[in-house]
């Protein structure tokens, strides 16, 4: 049976000084967290500009994290690479270090090429071969690929294939799902907008970018649902879908880092090619923040 | 103060005999679906093959429809047109007929021209000439255009523009909006696997083509929904995926129809461009009826 | 041996005053293209808004080009419906009034049902039934269906599908298809800036909306064409590029209208849902027009 | 005065030998295309498979095409990466190697992020810090993004951003650009169906990976445009259709590789996620060989 991932996972932002990766700032803003009732961290992911830093600078951050990390607290670390093999190895670079679980999108920039036949071959081997469990990645805003279910189905057989990331936030897609998993397969949601709703479909837990900036109202979120408070949970849910839209699409990275300096963590500037925030969107998010009681 | 449209609407099919259009068919159908806890009927909607009908058949439909239907059911028709004139033309004939209100998905054959703006003055322009409450309507699958948030904000300021049906299922889109509508206002999903989710973030309704082939099962997970079951309404929820994949993905109206055909009332056939169901299909259909308790 | 479609034709634009179409200023406009080098007319394509005009409307317009068309002109009239059988019953209508060949676009309102299958299905049934030869008609960017290259060979079968109109502008989809169409099957492109290009790999023609605004230019654009002169002919396609990227993408028919305006002709407003142009793109329309030597 | 790139480029396939790089076959393909009449080689181009081998790999295969390539050659290699920091280090990895040029698709993993303005930051601090000349790359078929003709003209009048490789084919975007770019700026196309059709509108040259396989063709053709002989070289176009269609769509580098592979220069396996070719495809490549004359 594979490890379930329950509960709010925070997909970490990478902290920059200048155009340094700041390992400092970043064990601080994951010992802040651990104070936090979360279940654990993504390195690497989306959410930390996995794409703009480089392999030496992504062992540090995993090095750096695993170190920080409280016990118990599980970490996940993106993996993903355009080729299989370069994909196994920077996997296992990565297993050596420590992570719980690898987190896998699929190589896409042969879109056309990318069938599900192609695709099921790439995560087979990638999971084959990796020395830590895999989590499948869905994020077609990103990869303009969408997973089709029947892919998600049939990975999910294979014993080192453990969880799906969905960042699409289809709930329709969930349900098509949910039922003909593995009951030891982790459905994880990856919209801070709608991560409730699929808690309520049967997904058993969410990787979440907002938790950064808002790390207690997405555990309490879970929390109350858990207690079966989903009247409550859904008032949290719909309380966090604004700052999650200004951080997620209105201001991306830059925002969500704003949002964290504002709050006494450190966020920093994003790397090129995102640019930084414009000073309109401070205003807005600092009123978010304030609506949620996040600063005075 | 808007009537507030509340619970589930069946999105009706438009039945056929041979290539006409058959109004027995459809009042018997109405007939039956009247002894369900519906609180209503969309005539000339997707579902219903609008766009393959010509205006004089749609006038029998609705004629047929508003006879047809019990006390205390709302009527709402498709009417959108192309152009404004033509669609507050064609909105008017069916106010006429008696309908409650108007379901109007945007102009989409200029996509690239239509724009926020021009979105906002055709819906506007159409709200001020209909003789009936306007409900906007979102269905990118088939109009290649997502209604941004911020129009329908814009448009539900409108006294004659009370609610909108949103079928592409975007928990998120809903959440953005919910809190900022009219109280008044009645945001309506369109998508029968994920209106349990939408319901649970504030939606007040569903109008569901799904709700043709299992009525029942839709009205009742509503009723659940009410009284505070959201367990077991999720239940519900997620037995109707797969019909409601079958129905409206794999096989379409002809499934749909197919799926009427086998509980005894009227599917009959398609009108061509849609090609009728392929045999395959039947058993498929045949084995999600009978798990549902639908068939014997 | 069907006729095949020579030349450049002059896709209409249909003029409106105040919301009432125009049948006097359609009528000067034609008589004016009369004395262009064009091989004839497109009426109701997308450029006369055909989606925007009643069935009663499109008579008149077409009575209208059918008189006032000097001898030799062809008029072809786009007539498609959602619906095989209202296509069949509209196109048979125009045929009635004198039309020399019928210009139908795919259904797309089902977007995700019209397979090849289907749309084969469509396009044989409108073929075999219609009394006029018919011209299938590519234009994604407003259908959102791209017609597959193997369709249009299987269509091109029949012996009243005599041509298609490719509005997309791929010059490698014509690549593919010229050598395996049947000699007397027309290919006219349909987008003004690169109907040379298409010439030189095979296209017997243009359709073009550009061509009410230059038509002249269009035409010697052909005739050099035909004379070997490719350089000069490219010369001249470079020419009309800018104009005609102002008036089919960033003012559109609105202002493909006031370049007619500004030349005598009659242009006139738009129909709603398609909007004005805003004042600034007139200084550019006039600047592009002066440039052409089309205005003083 | 930039250098202009004329001429046809072949874009070079990556031998593997097994799942290792085979730098001993790259040798020998590019010294017997140093025997047609090409300007020169795109390495570690799409078709070079850039996005599946490492840094180190990619070290190795510019050194030896450097070393191989005949005295006049030029070498452009790809050298894009997610973010501007790691663009810029490996552009000028390869600057040290002696790379003539630099071809730079967007980042497009933050596709959202990637507006006009976040481009050009980009792409002018990758020109500005390069040390060898820039030529932008669009090819929005792999990175779902298509640069703007107004990002284009404005990063052309960046000293260091010499050209542009666009592969999308769509040969208005050309005529929209090239009267407007500096007259040092190459214009290179990377459609193998398309190119003598910009050649005729403006286009320096062609950067193709049909050219592996049927290098003189590629080349002939150009030579005839050149000469005036465009009827000629429309003929040679359309021959070359088939097989680039079958080697860039239907069975993608698999293909190519295959049909090198055939005349006796080495093709090979490709690196997954791409899959090996099937079978069926092996008669329809070896058919489209014949038929240009390629095998016996």
């Amino acid at each position: 049976m594979a490890k379930k991932f329950r509960g709010i996972y925070a997909a970490l932002l990478t902290p920059f000084v200048g155009d340094e990766i700041a390992t400092d700032q970043f064990r601080d803003n994951i010992l802040k967290f651990n104070e936090q009732d979360l279940a654990g961290y993504v390195v690497l992911g989306s959410t930390g500009e996995c794409v703009s830093i480089s392999d030496e600078e992504s062992e540090r951050l995993v090095r750096t994290a695993r170190e920080a990390a409280a016990k118990g607290k599980t970490i996940i670390a993106g993996t993903a690479r355009e080729s299989t093999r370069l994909t196994i190895d920077f996997t296992n670079r990565m297993a050596d270090l420590g992570v719980d679980a690898a987190l896998v999108r699929p190589p896409s920039y042969f879109k056309a090429k990318m069938t599900k036949e192609a695709l099921k071959k790439h995560f087979l081997a990638v999971a084959d071969r990796s020395r830590v469990p895999i989590i499948v990645y869905n994020i077609p805003q990103n990869t303009g690929l969408s997973l089709e279910a029947q892919l998600i189905l049939e990975l999910s057989e294979h014993p080192n294939i453990v969880g799906l990331k969905e960042s699409s936030g289809t709930i329709s897609f969930l349900g098509e799902l949910i039922r003909r998993l593995p009951a030891d397969f982790s459905y994880l949601l990856g919209h801070g907008s709608a991560f409730l709703p699929a808690l309520l479909m049967g997904a058993s837990g969410a990787i979440l970018a907002v938790a950064n900036a808002a790390p207690a109202l997405c555990a309490k979120t879970f929390r109350l649902f858990n207690e079966g408070k989903i009247g409550e949970a859904a008032t949290l849910q719909l309380d966090l879908v604004p700052l999650n839209k200004a951080v997620m699409e209105s201001y991306g990275i830059a925002g969500l880092k704003y949002a964290l300096d504002r709050q006494g963590w450190y966020g920093g500037p994003v790397r090129l090619p995102l640019l930084p925030m414009e000073e309109k969107g401070q205003a807005e998010i600092d009123a978010l923040l304030k609506k949620l009681g996040l600063i005075g």
